[in-house]
């Protein structure tokens, strides 16, 4: 693979160890038809949705069960070497690339439900659940499980990366919606945390620790968590504005007055422009909210008022609804495929994305700024945020083979995050640290707060087989 | 002091440390006026609200600033003596015991509230503003706290155990509020965790595992907290019923449906005597819920109009509305003097308090099971609950010198646990492991997570300096 790091400044060097055929053989003997060591295999398990390339794990196990999560990890700790959780292939961050050598232990095929407690409001599933299929099973139960990354993630992934979306300002992320884990260690010892009580004080907080791991700690083999019932009352609209700022203090005034909007999304013109060639439709070329409230139908009128009050005020124009189910799918569909409609634009690009959250009073700060960077730096990026969080992405999407425009898009993302660090925010909102953001978290955080996370991986995981060269190297 | 543990399964050994005469000269030297041996200050800081009495600390700390808690902290580490950080004293599981002998380090006089950021919902403050001092200090924003434990609380002490209370069934817990930290960890050394920033995936939730570590794991030297709009329109009621159960089941559908309910609190006829005769009052004495309305004003209809008819339909009398500022300030001053109400009918008792909350749907076999022991144990008890959130308190009212009662107490308590345990729910709901507990978290949670809770204390804080003998032993 020619370069594949060139251009960044912030990626580990690779160290990748030695996979011994003594553990592929025993896991050929252990996982039979489970186990495999073909290339292309291989190969789809050692990429993600980031812009890096790195040769790929050296075997795929695919695990049926908890037990042979034990039993994979046991035996590569017996010879100490990585193991690399793989839900479906959809984190941003490089968090699945065999950085360091060793083996990916896919958990997909461990797609059960496992008990769905509508009077409790909980659900247990298997990590390679999706959240889809996962709103699927307990459709007939009234509720539902808000958290939407956008992707149709697995429960487990989404887990480990802390997810969350545009139902988050609403909803919380999965930081508030995990109630409780199973979690097989780096000794492959089967744990369990938390219970589905609504709240507890019991010890440490580990199902906490292990939610936003990155599949460094352990590989999460169940999750329970909270239901939500489906709204009585679903209202969704568009709002142009004339200029992106007209849009971003719209949003600012909706959360300062404690609007319990479920969705609130921005779009720029840009963006749209590449929606509209990619999914068809003829949504007007200019800063846009897209919202959806949840509610009463009293409740949702409420809101409903009250924001197309401050959005006129602020220079919106009509709220477009989106007036049936069918008409609001289309629009979240839409909204949800402009990561890639942004990646189609430009034929074999690859996105550099940024992942920020800012407190809501710094939005305008944030945003603005870093667009005008990007207009000014003449990369072709999209601009798609989860607003109502103070969380906004840019991507920008790069020639691979063009190590200048790499590095122009990695000048871009610093000065965004650094930006943002200044305002009290962090370098990434929702999608993690992975191979990407380890100086920014130093950064962000400090390295008082990033020695204390190395203790605890290194008490955990003593010999770093787990996810290792993620989050922070040791 | 007289077996102080006689009774307990569950206490642990003393097992008291020296504390090196060098160290108090030290700690003299560098605090002189904030420091002190003097009898009566130490006997203040070795008891808080738990049923148990132990030698105090050997002298205590005042400190004003981060740096006089870090500087306590390295001169204690340099002589291997423990630590045990001070808020108010109102913890209930025997938190600040000096079960090893050490110092306490008293943080009840760093009481600023540091920057109130009205516009993003925040505000930061040092650990020893109370909960009211917040409510006070942000009263003009038009924002509040709304986490309420009942006692008058350090922020730094309801981060430390977890601490939630009766707003938590709309507003969640200390774990859904705080956003950042700053603590002092083991080594003495300063560091932050999280930003203001809502949301964040910015490597291991350091948040988190400090909220919940009881002190075990550095001292909370600043918290950064979410604050809320005031509700344009709140209304509270009471509801009596003629048996628990019809109360009971009503909580139960109430959340079923997801009404956003900012408080329901449940009080026995028992307990009701007790409060009526402690704060003069003339409730009528039978099965009680509590309850407060937050939203619009419409909403807040809505919401009230829907439990005024589930709970019509379980037999419920009609609701007495609290109508006025002060008849509400009334009302939940009863409430949450009932803790008070309850030792004072018993002249001279001392309170074993339980804690466990469960699933929603498993409220009623977890408390009325647990109300009818009591009953036939004929030991004097009070009854309160978070019944929204599946979490009450018995309070067993023993005469300590009167091993038989504590005896008697705790096997209720164990078969009160076991029983929350076995339906899906956990030991504590809010107050935390602390001494009391820990027989009960291992087997809530397992041998392996608690080992896993272990391997981080021992990561963090190899010389058990902090708080040592709390939530396990080392």
């Amino acid at each position: 693979m020619s370069a594949p790091l060139a251009g960044s400044h912030l990626l580990p060097q690779i160290n990748t160890r030695a996979v011994p055929e003594a553990l592929l053989d025993a896991l050929r003997q252990r996982f039979a038809g489970q186990f495999s060591t073909a290339l292309v295999v291989r190969e789809q398990h050692g990429r993600d949705e980031s812009s890096f390339s790195l040769p790929p794990p050296a075997a795929v196990v695919f695990a049926h069960s908890t037990q042979d999560v034990a039993d994979a990890v046991k035996l590569a700790a017996q010879f100490k070497v990585p193991v690399i959780p793989f839900g479906i292939g959809s984190s941003l961050e490089g968090h699945l690339l065999a950085v360091q050598g060793g083996i990916s232990l896919d958990v997909s095929r461990m797609d059960q439900v496992l008990s769905i407690n509508a009077e409790d409001l909980t659900v247990t599933v298997q990590p390679g659940v999706t959240r889809k299929a996962l709103n699927e099973a307990v459709k007939s139960t009234g509720l539902f499980f808000p958290i939407d990354p956008g992707a149709d993630a697995t429960l487990g992934g989404m887990a480990a990366t802390r997810a969350s979306g545009t139902n988050a300002v609403r909803y919380g992320t999965m930081r508030d919606n995990v109630l409780a884990l199973e979690v097989v260690t780096a000794q492959g010892e089967v744990i369990r945390t938390g219970t589905r009580a609504k709240k507890s004080s019991a010890g440490y907080d580990l199902t906490r620790l292990m939610v936003g791991s990155e599949g460094t700690l352990g590989v999460i083999t169940e999750v329970t968590v909270k239901l939500y019932p489906l709204p009585e009352a679903v209202m969704a609209a568009t709002c142009s504005f004339d200029s992106l700022a007209d849009a971003v203090n719209t949003t600012i005034l909706i959360i300062q007055l404690g609007i319990p909007i479920a969705r609130c999304e921005l779009l720029d013109g840009t963006t749209i422009r590449m929606v509209n060639q990619h999914s068809n439709l003829s949504l007007h070329e200019g800063a846009m909210l897209l919202m959806e409230f949840h509610g009463s139908p009293a409740s949702v009128q409420e809101q409903v008022d009250t924001v197309q009050a401050i959005a006129a005020d602020q220079g919106g124009q009509t709220f477009e609804w989106a007036k049936t189910p069918e008409e609001r799918t289309r629009l979240w569909t839409a909204r949800h495929n402009a990561y890639f409609a942004g990646i189609q634009s430009r034929p074999g690009c690859k996105a550099i994305t940024t992942d920020t959250c800012v407190p809501i009073s710094h939005l305008a700060d944030a945003l603005l700024d870093s667009v005008l960077e990007a207009q000014h730096s003449g990369l072709t990026y999209f601009l798609v945020g989860h607003v109502g969080d103070g969380n906004f992405h840019m991507g920008y999407l790069i020639d691979p083979d063009k190590p200048e425009e790499r590095e122009l898009a990695e000048t871009l993302n610093q000065q965004l995050v650094r930006r943002a660090l200044a305002l009290g925010g962090t370098c990434t909102g929702e999608h993690g640290i992975g191979l990407h953001k380890m100086g920014f978290l130093v950064e962000e955080t400090g390295a008082g707060a990033v020695a204390m996370m190395r203790a605890i991986k290194q008490a955990l995981d003593p010999d770093n087989i787990m996810n290792p060269g993620k989050i922070f190297l040791l």
